[in-house]
């Protein structure tokens, strides 16, 4: 007997990956529980995509944007560019000496969160603009393309970019392979995200957008660079989403993805296209595998999008019953 | 003998046609001549597309930007989208009866293009601001495909979208051809023109990039709309134009394309990648098919640019000599 199976074991082994091809052929979504939202999801896609279709949107209106923090990937314990922004501070603490007793400085070189919380929003501005700027843009891209690589997540010891949300990554490559352009529409730092998440959500850096510092273009040293200046370009969260996707894009999106109130006018904005639309929102309901937030939190405050979203019928992802499986195995 | 090529003629105009589409499979720039530039151009996609070649990029790599007015299209007597003002400005001027003695809308309404060039830049900042602000995104768009059918160039009688340049268009197809994602980099206004360059050029409206005014996010009667401001919120100029690519794309690109003073930051920002670059420079030098101006001009200003142009060996086009045919047919 053992010696038949040994000789059939690569032939049924074959067989299973056979299957198990076949299985993904067949759902496009491994990671989504078979329940309403994923219907819904294959629902519109066959529908808006089937030539003849009274619904059917042309390739070029085939539009999907998506929030990044706490959409695409995690932002518990507080949004993942924080702790990017205490990393680089620890590595110039050296050559200022004078950090040491001024907030939210002193705080970020001891790694304190709550310290820098006390600040204020001016307190965590000081602290990303300082550390995001006065350098070139390549200069920067080395740095986080750096930082990704050994940076751990606190609590999950993950390297950030493997705290990307598998249902989401699955269900951007479902679209791109119907023919969606999909974009990042995000109020984390454009060039932050640009340095890993082309790789990580095979989104191309043309497509990713989000707030940015104002530059300078300059020659230094016969060369042209682009220096990063202390100062924000754009914030790109709120009402700021849909304005930076019409002069950035110049079409509404058929398909939006959030799940904070800094996501509501994208998703509204959306939902207003004259084509089908989809509006996801993500709902952080998972306290065991992932964490469970929406309206008492200040990190992904959930609250009046939650009411839009239920007047308004948008499709509304309950992490715990949707997903069966959060992050990349 | 009449009989005989009567007979003959349907045969010989299939082999005439035959012999064309070969002809047009042969040469992607029929409108080139065979003169240096032509040459550099063919060399370089030929070389930089070859896999294997030492010099070949990849397509995510294949950024190529072009300007717009001077470049792409015409730009005299003066930019084109200032008689899409003053056309505006007439269509409104019932209801500003003021604007009979206020310059510059007095010269304006009477088509006076020097009496308006008289209240210098301000007075055609407010020229732009005024007829391009007040109303949603969508009614712009609207006003401008109806303005395009309509209205005729000054001295050609041509629609202004008859005015774009032959050999560009074949060169933009011809780089589409080899997997380069063309892109508009313009000072001209980012709606304006992605009302009908898509159209003119192939090239969707989201790698359209220009000027554009601040605008607000707003519900009006229950639909969310996004409101044009008569504020300047980019000014896509000289150095602006590689701040703009760094932010919307976030690549430098490999081929750029201008024409004045006003690309030179581009040009020699896309001289500086790392892969083997075209920067072309169109030098208007045919006053007979079109016009010709350089250094003396306000419009289309090229000087400097002309210089570099020199020292750093960029590809220089003499339309005169390198064009056979200027507009489309």
């Amino acid at each position: 007997m053992k010696r038949i199976s040994s000789f059939f074991l690569p032939l049924v082994m074959l067989a299973f990956s056979h299957f198990s091809l076949a299985n993904t052929a067949l759902d496009p979504l491994p990671s989504w529980n078979n329940t309403d939202i994923k219907k819904q999801i294959v629902e519109y896609v066959s529908t808006v995509t089937q030539e003849g279709n009274e619904h059917f949107i042309p390739v070029s209106d085939r539009i999907a944007t998506f929030d990044n923090d706490g959409t695409l990937w995690g932002e518990k314990p507080v949004y993942f560019q924080i702790y990017f922004a205490i990393d680089q501070i620890k590595a110039q603490a050296k050559n200022h000496p004078e950090w040491k007793t001024e907030e939210p400085f002193a705080s970020a070189i001891k790694g304190d969160i709550e310290g820098i919380s006390k600040s204020g929003m001016e307190g965590i501005a000081k602290l990303i603009l300082t550390s995001h700027s006065g350098m070139t843009t390549q200069e920067f891209e080395a740095t986080v393309k750096e930082w990704i690589k050994t940076a751990r997540h606190p609590v999950t010891k993950r390297p950030f970019n493997k705290m990307i949300y598998q249902p989401m990554v699955e269900l951007l490559s479902y679209l791109q392979d119907n023919n969606f352009k999909t974009y990042i529409v995000s109020a984390g730092g454009v060039e932050f995200m640009r340095a890993w998440a082309p790789e990580a959500y095979n989104i191309p850096k043309e497509q990713i957008f989000g707030s940015s510092l104002k530059t300078e273009y300059k020659i230094v040293d016969g060369k042209p660079v682009i220096m990063r200046l202390p100062e924000i370009g754009v914030n790109n969260d709120k009402a700021q989403k849909p304005s930076t996707i019409q002069t950035y894009i110049g079409k509404k999106p058929v398909i939006a993805g959030g799940n904070s109130d800094g996501d509501l006018e994208m998703l509204q904005w959306t939902k207003s296209s004259s084509h089908p639309t989809l509006a996801i929102l993500v709902h952080h309901t998972d306290d065991k595998r992932e964490w469970a937030y929406d309206k008492d939190s200040s990190v992904g405050h959930l609250e009046k999008a939650m009411i839009l979203a239920e007047k308004d019928k948008w499709n509304v992802v309950d992490m715990k019953k949707d997903w069966n499986q959060i992050f990349p195995k």
